[in-house]
């Protein structure tokens, strides 16, 4: 047995017990696991000079090193994060429905947890509390990856975290769990027995990778191609309002937007002006036949420009004649993530929101919004594409599933087989959750 | 691009526009379904009929050629299940919270359909309404692979259900497609970028295999390693009627009994007489020592017979000292599908719904229960053991999922960014569905 296989084991009878572990108790531990990174800033400071040091022999790239680089401030912020999961209602033990089947045989759904998460993250520390404490608190083992640049900040962070769950005697340490290499990682993905689902952070090509090589289910997005449309009703200072804040509030944001669609009612008034803009901010810009027709040196944009995510400061342009066309260009180029229309028309913007099938649909609002805080789910584990299980940004919620419960007193089927067979009920029961 | 990969962008562009049909235009459409096979019997019957000597000519067993037959009551019955489903409520479009993230800017979650459903079954011709019927209901574009024996049925169901959608005009023909051959199969689980759910219904080894070959996620159960466990405060006669329902009653079903598990505390009294029950029924027994020296003649059982699905008139029989081992067995060697305990004792009983990690855990009732129809689900695709998207008998509500709203007046996320940024209220709104 591999040791990825035996950690998954442990990870998989942690998740058994955790699943019957209290609300209350579980919170007690999550302020443990907070306590314990407050008490231990220095050694976590300590550690993540190592991780820098490395950074810098590597020379790994800037924007890495920044996500990477710890102060005081950002340790005491995890230890914050980790309370705020902590104040979220508890996602497990949620009665989602009862129904009389018959008389005394009472069939109720309630929520508890999925079981062991694999969790796959690069540079940033703070994924290993955020993470951790979501799946504690949704009653769930993790088995965490992190990147091997922050390899010696994980570390101690997970150290700390595993001590503090040992105060609390009915919380197993072995439900957080830090595996190290990549060759781990191939192991862990193979451990569909015991792991239920994983959820890959990285880049798109990093969750193709997993999604290719596991038979475990993924949580996850592998690319965010997100459009603003601009419709030929659309208020002009809210257009643009919109248009700069999806491409530059955080251009390398997952739901930032990569193409803009202009209305052809509108373009001529609305277009000349903002390509202006989205250059004074040094966005390159390229551009349909029509598009480039409006603004003289525009570059025309190839094939593949629709299907590409720039994640960066770059932006494709196209008019279209109807938001029909629109709605077919989105339908067909994008990722299924966050797409919006600009407009003043109530039937417009209802039929975009219908007809787009993207997780987060928008009128009138930045794409920048489709996000687990910004959507008031307290946490986010991450966005999802998926068309099962979970879709748009994922929180607690997401790290449940259900389970069926049937009380009955004695009951057979044979009772309501056949001719003679008794008829079911079938009556839905309000109850007080 | 393959035969297959073409049939699934047809499917993919169906599914578009079905996702926006009305509830009485789905209606409709299933009206006219139900139609048109209680109008063309004959039809259906001699095709079947075709099946039927095919199946003779190849030797094929009697009980699948039991499953394959038809006459006119069945066709009349798929019908009557065709209208059944158009009976249900529409699972689309339904509201699932609404938030006020500030002034103008509201978000809420609103089901909707998963997209393409790829739907492989067996000989049963009878699957290819219900599929289809279910599947049209909750929005979705399905492709169907059917059986070889039962192709020249399927044929012709499938012809009458997409003539019965073209007199519906809003309704796209192509939301229900049929392959035949497993080449096709094979190259059906290849299309992830247009299939969203593939759902096999078959043999264990069919439905790894799917799971084994395929990006898509699959919905199913690969096992169905079903307990019950007669604990020490249990209802003699309650016990004997659930053990003996849960093996007898349809032994070939994924939540028929496979193992008992007993406490040794009424071992003596119990087991005796209810064995030779069993033995009478024809069921071949095995138990562990103990129970061995509890009926003389019993053969021991092996360490693979604790996870051996038999799916027939075998069973295996295990005494134990507490409610704690049979859990723990249940969880190590059960498939995560139905498990039972029989006991009068309130805090076991519950001990034992919590602390199963199973699909449906039940107490004082048949395994035989989980089933869609029992549970009051109207109809039902399938049952999973997934610890994702649905778990346990999945209705209409496992073929959905959801999309986020965000309806807002203007705003971007700069506003609510930095020191001075403006604050989310995230009040939630009660609304009328």
């Amino acid at each position: 047995m591999s040791t990825v296989e035996e950690l998954a084991k442990q990870a998989q009878s942690a998740a058994l017990q955790l699943a019957r572990v209290a609300s209350e108790v579980k919170n007690r531990a999550l302020q443990e696991m907070a306590k314990a990174l407050q008490d231990n800033v220095s050694d976590i400071l300590a550690a993540n000079q190592k991780d820098l040091e490395f950074a810098e022999k590597e020379n790994i790239p800037g924007p890495l090193v920044a996500r990477l680089a710890l102060d005081e401030q950002k340790v005491l912020d995890m230890a914050k994060g980790i309370l705020s999961v902590a104040g979220l209602p508890d996602p497990v033990g949620q009665k989602q429905g009862t129904m009389e089947l018959d008389d005394g045989l009472v069939l109720s759904r309630v929520s508890c947890p999925i079981g062991v998460i694999g969790a796959i993250f690069e540079s940033r520390p703070d994924a290993v509390p955020q993470i951790s404490s979501l799946c504690l608190k949704s009653g769930n083992a993790v088995i965490l990856k992190g990147g091997v640049e922050a390899q010696n900040s994980n570390r101690v962070i997970v150290k700390l975290l595993r001590e503090a769950l040992d105060k609390v005697s009915e919380i197993p340490p072995a439900s957080i769990q830090l595996i190290e290499t990549r060759a781990e990682v191939v192991e862990m993905l193979k451990q569909d027995a015991t792991i239920n689902l994983v959820v890959p952070r990285g880049s798109n090509a990093f969750v193709k990778f997993v999604q290719d090589n596991t038979r475990i289910p993924v949580l996850g997005h592998s690319e965010g191609l997100c459009h603003v449309y601009i419709d030929e009703d659309a208020d002009t200072k809210k257009a643009v309002a919109i248009a700069l804040d999806s491409k530059l509030q955080y251009p390398a944001a997952c739901n930032a937007m990569e193409t803009l669609l202009v209305h052809s009612g509108i373009a001529p008034k609305i277009l000349p002006d903002l390509m202006t803009e989205f250059r004074e901010k040094g966005v390159e810009l390229v551009g349909d036949l029509k598009s480039c027709s409006l603004i003289p040196d525009l570059k025309r944009a190839t094939d593949e420009d629709w299907d590409t995510e720039y994640n960066d400061l770059k932006l494709s342009i196209k008019v279209v004649e109807s938001i029909g066309e629109s709605i077919e260009h989105i339908n067909q180029h994008g990722s299924g993530h966050t797409d919006t229309i600009v407009t003043n028309d109530k039937d417009r913007g209802e039929r975009f929101l219908n007809e787009i099938d993207s997780a987060c649909v928008m009128w009138n609002a930045s794409t920048r919004f489709a996000d687990g805080f910004r959507f008031g789910l307290g946490a986010e584990i991450g966005i999802s594409t998926n068309k099962t299980h979970a879709r748009g940004p994922v929180g607690l919620e997401g790290l449940v599933i259900y389970k069926y419960k049937l009380v009955g007193s004695g009951q057979t089927v044979a009772e309501y087989s056949g001719k003679n067979g008794k008829e079911f009920k079938h009556r839905p029961i309000e109850e007080d959750a």
